[in-house]
């Protein structure tokens, strides 16, 4: 009998996991609801899109809607699902009645956190998320003059680069003494502040949100600092799980609020995986559960789902989390943990970290490559990377991430080899420089 | 008593050992000797000067001579070493008579190996190497209408680029059939090829020099399939071990030419280590003695010897080689083995490759990133890495080398995290996906 399969959301997780199942049974039935227009586009592209880096939202759609019909892959637009029946095994599809299944997979994605102050319901508070509305957002955007990004979230930070890009004066309101204070430490994100003090941003860090004000549309966010001119508020939060559908289908969910999964993407009731931000997946070294991790690491859970959901068999491990993006006129990124994590989980940690480039010095085009690692005392085994730079960050984020994994210490890297070559390469990698200097530290202190 | 250590050449294996030294025992006495007029320049940018990528020699100069002498290494020019005695423990300098050492650092670098050809006394026949020399041809370039550069060695490759990209009508003759064939693949050099191509270079494959022709100066190349009309000669033949010292001296030297070093950089005689150029390294997979690696590999093991000779203690393991060059328009790179070398040593291997991108593939900039990884069959631990495209490939080739050496596998690899983020890094990364392919070639198979 044909397997039929559905999955609950059309992100990065949900068709991932129609391509896996599609790829280890062919034969089986996927059908993937989705409650917007589109899937397979990218939604990390949008604040490039407004930021004018590129030219056209046509430019982020990744594949055809006939690719996915070619695929066998049966895509359900606008249509939202409303219920899962885990022992009858039926979902609920809005205006279309029950739908059943073998197997299901959720990737329901995540909701941004309700700042939960007064005018909350006022015109002009944009939450970036879908693609049609960030089309029309795009237009409101030509007659802005002046924004509030609330909270220096991964995307927070990602939008006050694009505003300010725009030309909009661009205020940047965030409780926390730096920006994207829960991954990156702060001497990483010092040159990325002090590159949109160039560009004209305002930040108002240690700053509490306290409402929305307008006569409909926003007209100026009041903070604990005094209030902001403003005709866009853009909504920046935390990205909590959505996992509604779950709870109430009685899924078992964590500490985050995602839904726990084993290594197969499995949740707690039989034939039911979930993938994405409405998972949670525990990091590598500490155990703590994460969640609203990168679309790369939604896709790969998803692809995990969808094999296993369709009768293969791949395991996903516990995450080490490579990170990166651009912030300002920088690249930031990393793995694992910073130091203020690391002290915030009661972590002890030695520190090498070195200001390298990232080609000869006297070749076009070089760049700054900031590298600092965390690594345990003794063993002195790699615990995390921040790095701040121009180039060659997220390569190296992916490698160290790796070296994490794999139990790699500041002596390994002290002693790698490196590529020196002009264009490409300066003759001291500043991989090698930090981990020798976290080296050096420990024998002089 | 005050240490004294005499080190042989100021290239950077050289100036690596005074740093080293001096590092290790300040107190030491560090005199280096070198025949030429400079230390302390990078003579891998000289290809991209004649090319004018840089624009002046000047920026090639790394540390002023000042540096040297305010760091208490004595740095003597122009001064030619002509002799060691590792029993009497003196080296011999040109007009100096003996100079006594407590241990010595040979680090006397490479010579072009001879065309062997007539006509070799010929003017216009230049060897890239001095900086001062360079200087001087950097002039008459701006004369020469053609120019053939002899062997496609890596620095063949790098003297190709630069003169097709200064406007001269360039050749290249070469025994084998693709560029870079000890190192690098065909597949993997075939966009360099025809990015020369688009350049207006001419290659000769398969192509053997026979003699250089003129009337004190050349005016042509004549091969084994017909003769080239030349105002310039650039001879990019393979670097040999400089051993004529250290043999005399009765120094071990290894299949290659080169010192046999011991993990403390020691040759066979007590107190003389020996860095760079000069020495053999074994390959930590094949233990296949390896010589002429890169400026990073001369500098590190230049250190390395240098800490040794002055009482420190420093392991130099045997490599694993990251390398990589920009090359026509593309940048190449890898680690280790390709198929060319593995098949040339008898080593079986398995295949995955991937044609990726280095960024969301609407970004701007984004430039096409081809991974190729050769595997163990059975274990799929990695065994080398061979990537062309347009960025990153040094930093993988840094990582993957890493790879090799701490054994991960195509497993490893196919399932490792990467950064996604659109200006940076695609959602799929490229070593990921080739190792993935390699894993489902198999099941395939």
């Amino acid at each position: 009998m044909t397997r039929k399969i559905v999955v609950v959301g059309g992100g990065a997780a949900g068709m991932g996991a129609a391509g896996g199942a599609k790829a280890v049974d062919p034969q089986c039935a996927v059908t993937v609801y989705t409650g917007f227009d589109d899937v397979a586009y990218s939604p990390c592209g949008i604040p490039y899109v407004h930021g004018k880096e590129i030219d056209s939202f046509e430019r982020l759609f990744l594949a055809s809607k006939q690719a996915y019909v070619d695929a066998g892959i049966d895509v359900r637009y606008n249509a939202d699902v409303t219920r899962v029946d885990v022992n009858r095994k039926v979902v609920e599809v809005a205006g279309q009645g029950e739908v059943p299944w073998d197997t299901l997979v959720l990737a329901t994605g995540f909701n941004y956190a309700d700042p939960g102050v007064p005018g909350g319901d006022l015109g002009g508070l944009y939450y970036v998320k879908n693609i049609r509305e960030a089309m029309e957002w795009d237009k409101v955007l030509d007659t802005v003059r002046s924004a509030v990004v609330v909270e220096a979230s991964p995307l927070g930070v990602e939008m006050v680069t694009a505003l300010a890009h725009r030309g909009i004066e661009t205020h940047l309101v965030d409780p926390s003494p730096w920006p994207m204070s829960e991954i990156a430490d702060p001497d990483i994100m010092a040159p990325v502040e002090e590159s949109w003090s160039e560009l004209g941003v305002t930040t108002h860090f240690n700053t509490t949100l306290k409402a929305f004000r307008g006569d409909g549309q926003v007209r100026a966010v009041q903070t604990s600092d005094g209030e902001i001119n403003a005709d866009l508020a853009v909504i920046c939060t935390h990205k909590e799980p959505n996992n509604a559908l779950g709870v109430a289908a009685g899924l078992n969910i964590g500490s985050t609020g995602g839904f726990i999964v084993d290594e197969r993407m499995a949740t707690s009731a039989p034939g039911v995986f979930a993938a994405g931000d409405c998972t949670e997946i525990p990091n590598g070294l500490t155990g703590v559960p994460l969640q609203g991790l990168t679309g790369s690491h939604a896709y790969a859970q998803g692809k995990t789902a969808g094999i296993n959901a369709a009768g293969g068999s791949r395991a996903y491990s516990a995450v080490y989390v490579p990170w990166g993006t651009a912030a300002g006129k920088w690249i930031i990124g990393g793995a694992s943990l910073g130091e203020t994590t690391a002290t915030a989980l009661g972590i002890p940690y030695v520190v090498g970290s070195a200001e390298g480039i990232s080609r000869a010095r006297y070749y076009p085009g070089v760049k700054p490559v900031k590298v600092k690692l965390l690594a345990e005392p003794g063993s002195l085994r790699l615990l995390g990377a921040q790095m701040v730079g121009g180039e060659g960050i997220k390569e190296r984020a992916d490698f160290l991430a790796v070296a994490i994994k794999f139990g790699l210490t500041l002596h390994d890297l002290a002693h790698m080899e490196n590529v020196y070559s002009p264009a490409i390469g300066a003759l001291n990698e500043p991989i090698v420089v930090a981990a020798q200097s976290g080296i050096d530290g420990l024998r002089k202190g």
